[in-house]
């Protein structure tokens, strides 16, 4: 086996899920990330957790959905039986086709979700980890040759995580006591208040409330956004390709929206209700393993030296107790490069200029 | 897809689990039965059932096996829980290589059986039945090519099984009535006694009690057997060829035995308890669609024109309510070919000769 497959089994068990011994742990497999969990069974019977594995298939999630009548049961009983009962859950994604299910219906995707309600909630009960089996689909998807990707998602996962959480946790601390956050960089001038808010350190464990292997980000729900900012990382929303898109805010809310490409995907975001027209998420990413875009938001918002904000749905663990936050059905990531002529600043102070952080080498205050 | 798979869905959701609208079904499936795993799933979407699909890799076994202490928890509580709130199992065998578990040591998996008897018979009490998916790997163990195999598996299972069913009944009656079963054959002379135990119609349904996908036989669980019976069905048993067993009956024990291959497994089945040494059925296999022995006791046990018998255990359902039949560790089947040179009585009165029953043409009484 690729050793480096036995580490990211092992940076997954006992960095990020924290499996002890009698933990019960559902191991969710995808068609072609088979060594993985062949890798991660031998880490859970060395810690002597309990195992069962289920298969994530989007040709078996398509022909279910397609053959389906479309009134789905909001209450399978076992499969919540099983989470209500289950401490640990690993999600090792990798299938063939990145498209699998590309000719599902819209309206019975949003269906089978809507009814999978509460078995999402059960899961996001448990100390759950999202990583990914580097496959061919996804090198395809990223435009790369196999063992290309390979390296680049190796050097993604398999990090020193202690010390970049360290790192993050100055950058947390900051946010934690700032009240504004001011971005400026090519085509934005952004300010966002984020007093009384608190700043997740994304340090892919489930000890720092960060439920993604590679994650690598410190990310804050900002308030009262004011100006204009552009993401010039390309992607793919909803099947179409979108570029340079450019928001402009007052008062907290989207007064106007363009695109160089894809602008009507955007505009049909920001009208899925009126919280899609508010930011949920400022995310400042840190992880210097990604060092390129690959259209895969698990990589692409954690990439160093790029700031992303989402329209949409806040986390709960960026608020003050009780507080709902901006509420949306939807949650989408847009990303910028800082890495030129950019600067992140905090009540004032500059905490990061082109991509350099205040406490690193090269950082030009 | 091949129409056959889809065939092979239908006949399994429908004729064998008899699965209807808001049942919760769990799918096991095995690393290359992925397409029977699709056409299943289309299956139980038109149907209106819940899915869960669980993942059965040797590999994964193997690996979380050798990596344990072998210290096994007996109540992996969300495995229970799952299948505690299952209707319908549906195990759908189909590995990359027979032998993936062949170096997990013998003390190990005996270890993990053990700790799992609460999870078996949670999984027996829902409605199970276990299939293959005629894999590349099963072709090999069954010395045909891939195509080969493939006609051979869809042979046996996709019969007219109501027709069966009602051909076997008429088995079943007979054995039901009887009290005393002869065979004779080259190398045998047996009798046993059946009085007041009862038939099972194994209909590849669990509307018969059958739970195997083919299935095609009738089988009952004899006792008191005096005289002697070989076997001329070639079978590996625990990884050793075993070749014309010979067994010797006085007081429905083996008193003697032999093999012109694999002796030594068979006295090492037969030291296994008291138990191991007498009969736990008398089967007869009925199922045409079966043309060939394949080393897959799945198939070999219900070809047209064989009896088996297994000694060990017997099965609760072919005995009187609260009495226990004959009780083992194991239960081992070996068959005997009945084409030729064979006759099969019941209370003096010739059932079958040469393979014929005394329904069918060419029966010659």
């Amino acid at each position: 086996m690729d050793e480096r497959v036995r580490e990211h089994a092992e940076v997954l068990v006992d960095w990020s899920a924290r499996v002890e011994a009698g933990d019960n742990v559902v191991l969710r497999v995808g068609p072609d990330a088979h060594d993985l969990a062949v890798a991660v069974a031998e880490a859970l019977g060395e810690r002597e957790a309990n195992l069962l594995a289920t298969y994530s298939s989007g040709e078996v999630e398509r022909a279910y959905l397609t053959a389906h009548g479309g009134e789905f049961d909001p209450d399978p009983g076992h499969e919540r039986a099983l989470l209500e009962e289950t401490d640990v859950y690993l999600s090792l994604g990798g299938g063939r086709n990145t498209s699998a299910t590309a000719d599902v219906p819209g309206e019975t995707e949003r269906a089978y979700r809507r009814a999978r309600t509460e078995i999402r909630e059960a899961r996001f009960d448990t100390r759950w980890v999202s990583t990914v089996h580097p496959t061919r689909s996804l090198a395809q998807q990223a435009n790369m040759a196999y063992e290309e990707y390979q390296e680049f998602a190796y050097d993604a996962i398999l990090r020193d995580w202690a010390s970049l959480a360290d790192e993050m946790a100055k950058l947390k601390d900051l946010l934690d006591e700032g009240d504004e956050v001011r971005l400026v960089s090519s085509g934005t001038d952004l300010t966002m208040r984020i007093e009384g808010r608190t700043a997740v350190n994304s340090a892919a464990s489930v000890a720092y409330d960060s439920h993604n292997l590679p994650s690598g980000e410190v990310f804050t729900a900002p308030y009262a956004t004011e100006g204009e900012v552009t993401f010039d990382v390309p992607m793919t929303l909803r099947g179409e390709a979108v570029r340079n898109v450019r928001l402009e805010f007052a008062d907290g809310e989207v007064v106007d929206y363009g695109a160089g490409q894809g602008a009507d995907v955007i505009g049909e975001i920001l009208e899925t209700d009126e919280g899609a027209r508010r930011l949920g998420e400022l995310g400042i990413g840190m992880n210097r393993g990604i060092d390129r875009y690959t259209d895969n938001i698990l990589f692409d918002e954690k990439m160093g030296e790029t700031v992303h904000l989402a329209v949409g749905r806040a986390y709960d663990a960026c608020l003050p107790e009780g507080e709902t936050g901006n509420e949306s059905a939807v949650h989408v990531d847009l990303i910028a490069d800082v890495s030129e002529d950019s600067r992140l600043e905090i009540d004032g102070d500059v905490v990061q200029r082109n991509g350099r952080f205040r406490w690193e080498e090269g950082f030009d205050g």
